[in-house]
C-alpha cells in the first residue's frame, strides 16, 4: 500500500524532473541562442509545459501519494518523506492558482522578458510599462491565493529565502547601513581612488573567451558537467547535477565585468555540481534557496575572488592574455582597481562596499509596490530619487536605471534582498571556516578544493533537504549576525584605502 | 459532432507541436551546447517526451476524431483534411510499434548519437558497433511491424521519399552511373586539374564566421527567424518558420568546407521559412520528404553556388575578408578550385559529379544490411572495399570511412538516396525555372529573391500538403528524368574541363 504510493509519488517526480528540464533548456536557449522572432512561439510551448506541470503538481493521486508518505514518517526513508514535504508545500503555493491564470502567466512571462530585453535596448520605460504591471499584478494576486491574510510582500520574500519578513530584513538593512555609509563618506572624504584606467581599454572577446576558460578551470569546474553560454545579463541554470549551464556577458571596454561575472556564477554552478547524488534526481537535488545560493556566488566573486591572494594567482594569466593592456600593471594595482569603492549605476558592476546600497534601493521600491504606495508607472521617478539619496549619483537613462536588471520582467518580486544577505552569510561563513581549515593557504596555492569540500560537507551536499535557516546555523556554529559581514567591509575597506 | 472532433483534432495537433519543439530543441542544444556528461541525462528526458508524443499519437479520442473528419472529406477545409490524412500516415507508423520498444528505440538513438561522435573522434568502431546493430535491429523490426509482407528497405526509402523504391532507385543510380562513370574517368585521363592549394591556407574561425553572416544575407534568411549554430556535423532544424536553425562546422585549413555547408543549410532553410502560413503551426507545416529537401540544398550548394554568376558576385567579400590567403587569386581560379571533380574520401566535401558515388557506396550498404547479405561488423570492410570499386581510392581509417556520416547513429537508414534524388530534381527544376524567369541574370544581381518566390510558388509554399511526386512533377510541369541531372553534370564539367 505505502510502497504503491511511493512508487506513484517517484515516477511522477521523474516526469516533473522531465517537464522541468525540457523547459530549463527551452529557457537556456532563448536567452542564448533563439532567433528574436521565434519569442511567441516559443512562449506558447512554455506555456503548455507549464500547464503540464501544474497537472502533474496537483493531480489528486499524486497528491494522495503524498499525504500517504507523509501520514507514515517511520516508514519511508529520509530522503522520500523530505521530498514528499517539499512537493507538499510547492503544491500548496500552485494549487491555490486556477490553471489558466497559472498559464497565462507563464505565457506573460516570457513576453515580458523579451519586452523588457527590448525596452532595456531602446531605453523605452513605457514599451515595458503594461507588461510590468501585469507581471506585478499576477505576482500580488498569487501570493494572496496562497496566502491571503499575509502582507503580499512577506509571502514574496518567503518564496526566496524560507521564513524571511520585512520586519527581519528591515534590521538587517538597517544595521548594515549604519555600518556602511560612514565607511563609504569616510573614503569619499579623503578623496584618493585607485587608478582603474586599464580595466577600460580594450579587450577582445576572443581573449575573455579563454580568460573564462581559464576561471572555469580555477574554480574547478567539470567540463563534461559545465558550460559557459553568452547572454545580455548573467544567470547560473542547472538540469541536475550532470548539467550545469553558466553564462556571461563579454564587454570588450571592461574586462572585470566579465571576469567576475564568471567567478560569481561558478560559485552558484559549484553549488549544483555538489549536491549529493542520493538526491540528484529529485526536487532536492538543487540548493535550498536563494539567499543561501547567493552566499556562494558571492563568496567566490568577492571574498575569495576579489581578495589580494587571489588575484595574485590568476594575475599571471591576466598579464598572459592582455601584455599590451595591463602593460606596467602590477598585482596590487589590480587588486586596488577592482575594490574600487564609489556608488555608481549599475548593480552588477557595483563593488562589494556599495553593493548592498542598489539592493536596498531595490527592496525599498518593491515594499512599496506591494504595499500599493507606488504605483509602475512612477517608478523611473522613484528610482532615481532613491538612488540620488542612497548613492548620491544622478541616474542618465532608464537603461541604466530601473530597466537594468531583468527580474522583475521574470516576476522575480522578492529576489534581490537574497543578493545582500548571502553576502552577508558568506562573511559569517569565512570566520567559521578560517577556524577550521586554512582557507587562505589554499587559495594561495591556487587550490580552491578543499574549501569547495569544506562548502560541500556544511552546506552543498544537503541540497534542499534542510531550511536555510537551520543549514546556515549549522554552518555557522551560531545564529546569523550580520555583524560578520559589516566587520569584514569595514576591515577590508578601511585596509584598502588606509582609513 | 464534426466540430467537436476537429476542435479536439486540432488541440492535439498543438499539443505535438509542443512536445515535438521541446524536443526539437533539446536535440539541437545537445548538438551545439550541452556538455557530453548530460548526455545520457538528456537521452532519459527524450525518452519520456516521446512516450508522451507516442501516447497522443494513438490516443483512441484523437484517432476518433481524426477518422471521423476523414469521413467527411467535403465537410472540412482543405487543410484541416490534410492534416487528417497525414496523421493517420504517421500514427499508423507507430500505432503497430509496443510503446516500451517505441521509447527504449528513442532512448537508444540518443545513446548511439552520443557513441558515433566519440566512436569518431576516436577512430573506434568496435565501440560504436553494439550501438549500431541495436538500431539496424530497431529499423528492421520497426519497418516489419509497419509493413510484415514488404522488402524491409522499401519501406525505409518510402519514410523519406514517399513512394520511392529499390526498383526505382537502381534504374536511377543505373543511368546516373552510366553517365557519371565515363565522364570521371575522361577528367582523370586528360590529367590537368586546377590549382586548390589556397583553400587549404590557414582561414581563422572568427572570419569564417563574418562569411557564414553574410552568406546567410545572401541566403535571404531573415535574422529574427535564422540562427546558425557550430557542430560535428552540419544540419538544418526547425520549429515552425518562426524559428529555423542552420548549423556548420568550421576547419581553419579549408574555407569552402563551411562556405559550402552554409549555402547547403540554407537551401533546407529557406525551404521551411517559406512555408504557408496557414500550415506552419500544424503537421503540414515542414518541408514533405528529404528527397525534396535535399533537392533544394543542393540547388542552392551546387548549381547556384558553385556556377561562376554566383562566385564572381560573392568573391569582393571573400577578398576582403581574406586578402592575404587569396592573393593573386582570381574569382575564375576559386571557381575551377570549388568545382575539382575528383574521387575523396569524405561524402560532404566531395564535388558535385562524383558525389553521386559516394551516396551509391550508402545505398548499397543499406540494401545489403537489410536483406541480411552484410553485417554490421563487416561494415568496414565493405564499406572499404566499395570505395576502391567506386571511386578507385582506399579509406586509411574509420573515422574518414564508415563513421564519418552521422545518419546511421540517428537510425536513419535509406536518408541517403535523397541526397542523389534531389540533385536530380534540382538539375530538372533549373531547366523548367529557366523557361520562366531569368535565373542567371538574378544571380549576376546577386538577387536571389526571384528565385527563391519562384521555388515557394511551386513547392514551399505547400509544405507537406502535396506528396513529392506530384508536387515535383507540377513544378517541373513533366514527369521526373535523372536525364536533366546526367547532362547538367555533363555539360559543366565539360565546360570546366574542357573536354
Amino acid at each position: 500500500m505505502l510502497e504503491d504510493s511511493v512508487k506513484l509519488f517517484k515516477a511522477q517526480l521523474e516526469k516533473l524532473r522531465v517537464y522541468n528540464h525540457a523547459m530549463g533548456v527551452m529557457q537556456y536557449d532563448m536567452e542564448t541562442v533563439m532567433p528574436s522572432g521565434a519569442a511567441a512561439l516559443v512562449g506558447d510551448t512554455l506555456g503548455a509545459l507549464s500547464e503540464a506541470v501544474y497537472l502533474l503538481q496537483t493531480d489528486a493521486a499524486f497528491v494522495e501519494a503524498t499525504k500517504a508518505i507523509l501520514s507514515q514518517p517511520d516508514a519511508v526513508d529520509a530522503v522520500t518523506l523530505c521530498e514528499a514535504k517539499r512537493m507538499d508545500e510547492a503544491r500548496e503555493r500552485v494549487a491555490c492558482i486556477p490553471m489558466e491564470e497559472y498559464i497565462a502567466y507563464q505565457i506573460e512571462a516570457t513576453a515580458a522578458s523579451n519586452a523588457w530585453r527590448k525596452a532595456k535596448n531602446e531605453n523605452d520605460f513605457a514599451s515595458f510599462l503594461p507588461h510590468l504591471e501585469k507581471m506585478i499584478d499576477y505576482t500580488r494576486r498569487f501570493a494572496l491565493y496562497y496566502k491571503p491574510d499575509a502582507p503580499v510582500y512577506d509571502t514574496l520574500l518567503d518564496e526566496y529565502e524560507k521564513g524571511m519578513t520585512v520586519e527581519t530584513l528591515d534590521a538587517f538593512f538597517r544595521e548594515v547601513r549604519a555600518a556602511l555609509v560612514p565607511l563609504i563618506e569616510k573614503i569619499q572624504k579623503q578623496g584618493r581612488q585607485p587608478d582603474t584606467s586599464f580595466l577600460y581599454k580594450f579587450y577582445p572577446k576572443a581573449e575573455q573567451r579563454k580568460l573564462t576558460e581559464y576561471l572555469m578551470n580555477v574554480m574547478r569546474l567539470p567540463k563534461e558537467h559545465t558550460v559557459c553560454g553568452e547572454v545580455e545579463h548573467p544567470f547560473t541554470t542547472n538540469f541536475t547535477k550532470a548539467d550545469v549551464r553558466i553564462t556571461t556577458h563579454y564587454y570588450e571596454n571592461a574586462v572585470h565585468s566579465s571576469m567576475y561575472s564568471v567567478i560569481h556564477e561558478a560559485g552558484h554552478a559549484t553549488y549544483e555540481l555538489n549536491v549529493g547524488d542520493e538526491l540528484a534526481r529529485g526536487p532536492l537535488g538543487t540548493g535550498v534557496s536563494m539567499g543561501v545560493h547567493e552566499s556562494q556566488s558571492r563568496f567566490f566573486e568577492n571574498i575569495i575572488g576579489r581578495s589580494e591572494p587571489f588575484i595574485e594567482t590568476v594575475y599571471p594569466k591576466l598579464k598572459e592574455l592582455f601584455p599590451e593592456q595591463l602593460n606596467g600593471v602590477s598585482a596590487h594595482d589590480f587588486y586596488l582597481a577592482v575594490n574600487m569603492a564609489e556608488p555608481s549605476l549599475i548593480r552588477t558592476e557595483a563593488d562589494e562596499l556599495t553593493y548592498a546600497l542598489h539592493i536596498m534601493v531595490r527592496y525599498e521600491l518593491e515594499k512599496k509596490l506591494f504595499d500599493g504606495t507606488l504605483q509602475p508607472c512612477d517608478l523611473p521617478a522613484a528610482w532615481n530619487g532613491m538612488y540620488r539619496e542612497y548613492l548620491g549619483i544622478d541616474v542618465p537613462d532608464d537603461t541604466q536605471g530601473v530597466l537594468q536588471d531583468s527580474h522583475w520582467s521574470g516576476g522575480a518580486f522578492g529576489y534581490f534582498p537574497s543578493y545582500a544577505l548571502g553576502s552577508a552569510y558568506g562573511a559569517q561563513l569565512l570566520k567559521r571556516m578560517e577556524k577550521e581549515i586554512d582557507v587562505w593557504g589554499f587559495v594561495k596555492a591556487q587550490n580552491l578544493q578543499p574549501i569547495i569540500d569544506w562548502l560541500t560537507e556544511h552546506i552543498y551536499k544537503y541540497g534542499a533537504s534542510i531550511d536555510p535557516k537551520p543549514l546556515m546555523e549549522a554552518a555557522f556554529g551560531a545564529p546569523f549576525d550580520p555583524k560578520y559581514f559589516t566587520d569584514y567591509l569595514t576591515e577590508k575597506f578601511t585596509g584598502l584605502y588606509n582609513l
